[in-house]
């Protein structure tokens, strides 16, 4: 992962001329990117950790294991979202004081027990993928803060075959579980947008969910049990798939955002390597319709691994295949209407009827088909649109993504309250607003919406798009949908999950964090009002 | 509901001659019934209730809705556990001191305040089916105790249809919402054992799990927001199918068991009246091979509504149709092995799909189709099993149910280290144990074990039962399985549960406890350690 863009450098790509022209017409913008600001001339807020705290963290995790040098303490300063990046750009920037690395359950709760001693806030970390803030270097009024990495929790510890389920560390990133449990047959199945970077711990902290949700569930459907260390205990939550023991406490702690505890490993639900993968694009003559067909399958109970319906701004920019965006030989649909990806895995017999039942279902509601192709492309470029991000950051255009979630008769009201609100916000500050939506997650009562929205940098640019991402928070708060469906709280969503959860959810939350981390050292800022 | 029997006194059946034979050679049981105490002769504890305190809840809600007249309190005096219904039989009894029925929200508010300041404790009241002591008239050390009945929240207070949600008062019973939604061509699709007497509100409080989990999903999965009165708040928690806004607090309220807040309504997810149910029992040679062919369905992720099998000895006195116990006409399969029902609901394309995916993976795993019979006599009987218990118990017979749940890997080990306990429980008590199992519920990664034992009343029939529910307890613990898969914790689990959770999930609980309710009025004794 870059320190100032997101995850490869070998992967980024070059604008295309097509987005290019795009850009140039639509936005104005001049697309010869500036040069880049290199880490070494960054101006860092100097480390207030003392030698001695130096001295006592080494003292519990070995001289390895803990750093103050501005290279791992700048590589940990924020995630990855839009605000994040603009900030990379700065010449002063703030970072968390030190590093520490921990590699056991004992060892973090050494470390959390002396930051409680000691007046030093933690905040843990995985991939440093979050784009809510959930990594922001605050400090909640104590004297320092650090950043707690769990990359040592690299372990598949155990891998129940039978029950499939497995158990890993909090550190392991998505391709490394998929790799470890890949050689014995398995696959999670959990494929966020962060898949490449992000962790185990992250998934589970932040209340992912993946592109394959409608197959597969979402990750906090996946978690069985998973081991939680708190200022005071290692703690285990998790003995059956599903129990009536009382209330459900992972559900507690997935989606605590490192407020509660520090997740050191997840035991998840995992499924045989599929034998096979089907794949079918439709295309639906407005965005309308094909959400009434989405619906029609979720709510039937069988149906497609991945299924997501762009809107018809998204699906005439192409943004379904990122890589081939502009490029219109990529996409061999109809003119007009909307693009719906499915893809179908498991064994053959159950992949094809599902297939052959969400055709026909699709087909009755006034779909059509558009064959393999749209669906393949969609995969093969899935990862990728962090990437364009970098791209367009760099030559002064503004593009963010960001998620909400609501029921199936409240789903219109609340993508048109989203758009108006984001281009009215963009327009105040003098620029286009180019809004593309899709459906990325189904759910029988209900269904996410996932916007993209392309501007012109113009002003200061992090308050430029915290002013349009305010009107969008108190837009979707306003026709009551949840303020995110798999971006999760951080700093960023904060003030508006009163409105979300009321005055008896926030009592609660404090409770909580009172009773497990009274010196309010874990993750200050983030998650709790 | 009769306060000390299940059900509808017109559906109490006489023991049939085959089953009359099995007790007396197996158990040495004289099959005559003693004569039944009348509710009028039981000396009931008289209400603690000053006629200060009457007038006090008068003015909150009305004469016609408070009462501490002795019937009134006997009804709701406990649950239908076994021990519940042998105290039913003695001539002194316990019983909370006063009955109220509050009709909005606000009224119970303004209760839970008065006993707050009053220092009276409140049991929440539903349909009175607890079978783990939820309803014990424990007042916490209290000056008194009183029931809070749900009955007047029996609306369906919003259906949306596009959504396929509807919400229900707490107090709506299980028919009554079928009949309510029934017209509007909607189900919940919720059928546990206690389904035609427990209400929507207790389904949620205790977590509930219904005979078609397979398709439809436990009452937990179903609730998409509900609304809870605690003595300080009237709380809402839930906008949004799923979301990632931090802890899921449905899940901190469903399963509270009434210790937290008393739950006024819930909106949970319907599905439209299925067009078609398919049935099919299937035979397979033994409980483990039967086991595999549920769990390869399970993690399939297609497959039945309802799927349960039937160990070798249920199988045997065929318990899985209890209207036909010793009845062998009613159970055409062949003989030895094991039975397991399945059914398909929903459009006929896909029932019949799911229907064969599922007969194709059974067949290939070493089972046998033996029809539809089987499979229809279970459902037309599946309420029935109770009262079977109100005539065995009146015969001088113990009979009694147990739950649990955990791992595929783990059940064989769970199911016979329940079994052993059991056996050897009794066995030092001086009776033999007739031990049955059936799967009643499966997920990806485990399964629910639900056990029916019955045996002969020998000394103090409570102490007895009570010996050996401690044996089976202690069993499923040392094993590492959860302590109820859906019957909930309430008092008679209670002293297990912080070997489930652990210390910190106590102090979880208990903090959230006392933000919520910290005059302790809430349910005492209940749920939490």
């Amino acid at each position: 992962m870059k320190w100032n863009a997101w995850g490869d450098p070998a992967l980024a790509s070059d604008l295309s001329d097509s987005i290019k022209g795009l850009l140039v017409s639509a936005l104005g913008l001049d697309t010869d990117a500036p040069a880049e600001l290199a880490a070494a001339d960054v101006e860092l807020t100097p480390s207030r950790l003392t030698a001695d705290d130096v001295a006592a963290l080494d003292g519990l995790l070995g001289t390895d294991h803990v750093s103050i040098a501005d290279g791992d303490r700048l590589y940990r300063a924020g995630g990855k979202s839009t605000p994040d990046l603009l900030r990379r750009k700065q010449a002063h920037q703030e970072a968390p004081d030190g590093v520490v690395a921990p590699g056991t359950d004992e060892e973090v709760l050494a470390v959390l027990q002396w930051c409680a001693d000691a007046g030093v806030a933690v905040v843990p970390f995985g991939g440093g993928t979050s784009v809510v803030g959930g990594l922001d270097p605050e400090d909640g009024g104590l004297r320092a803060v650090i950043s707690l990495d769990l990359r040592r929790f690299d372990a598949l510890i155990d891998l129940d075959a039978e029950s499939g389920q497995a158990r890993l560390g909090a550190g392991v990133t998505g391709p490394a579980a998929e790799e470890m449990l890949g050689t014995q047959g398995f696959s999670i199945g959990h494929f966020p947008q962060s898949f490449k970077f992000a962790t185990i711990g992250g998934f589970a902290a932040a209340r992912s969910s993946g592109q394959a949700s409608a197959g597969y569930g979402r990750f906090d459907d996946m978690v069985t049990a998973l081991t939680v260390v708190t200022p005071q205990s290692i703690a285990r939550f998790g003995v059956a798939p599903k129990s009536a023991a009382g209330p459900d406490l992972r559900q507690l702690f997935v989606g605590s955002e490192g407020t509660l505890g520090v997740i050191t490993d997840v035991t998840v639900r995992v499924h045989k390597v599929p034998e096979t993968t089907l794949h079918e694009a439709w295309h639906f003559p407005d965005f309308a319709t094909g959400a009434a067909a989405l619906r029609a399958v979720a709510q039937r109970g069988i149906g497609p691994t991945v299924m997501r319906l762009s809107d018809e701004v998204e699906t005439g920019i192409n943004l379904a295949n990122p890589s081939g965006i502009g490029d219109e030989k990529a996409a061999p649909v109809p003119p007009g209407g909307v693009l719906a990806v499915t893809t179908y895995e498991g064994d053959e017999a159950a992949a094809q009827a599902r297939k052959l039942l969400t055709a026909d279902l699709f087909t009755s509601l006034g779909g059509q088909s558009v064959g393999a192709g749209p669906a393949e492309a969609w995969e093969h470029g899935r990862f990728n649109a962090p990437y364009l991000r970098d791209s367009l950051l760099a030559v002064g255009a503004g593009c963010e993504t960001l998620e909400t979630v609501t029921t199936w008769s409240n789903l219109s009201t609340l993508k048109t309250a989203v758009t108006d609100a984001l281009t009215a916000a963009l327009g105040e500050s003098g620029s286009l607003a180019l809004v593309m939506c899709h459906i990325s997650h189904v759910y029988p009562t209900g269904a996410s919406l996932y916007f993209t929205v392309i501007y012109k940098q113009i002003g200061e640019p992090v308050a430029q798009w915290q002013a349009a991402k305010a009107a969008a928070n108190q837009a979707i708060t306003s026709v009551g949908a949840s303020i995110t469906h798999h971006h999760a709280v951080g700093a960023d969503h904060r003030p508006w999950l009163a409105a979300e959860i009321g005055d008896t959810g926030v009592t609660v939350l404090r409770a909580v964090k009172e009773a497990l981390d009274p010196k309010g050292i874990l993750n200050p800022g983030k998650l709790i009002p």
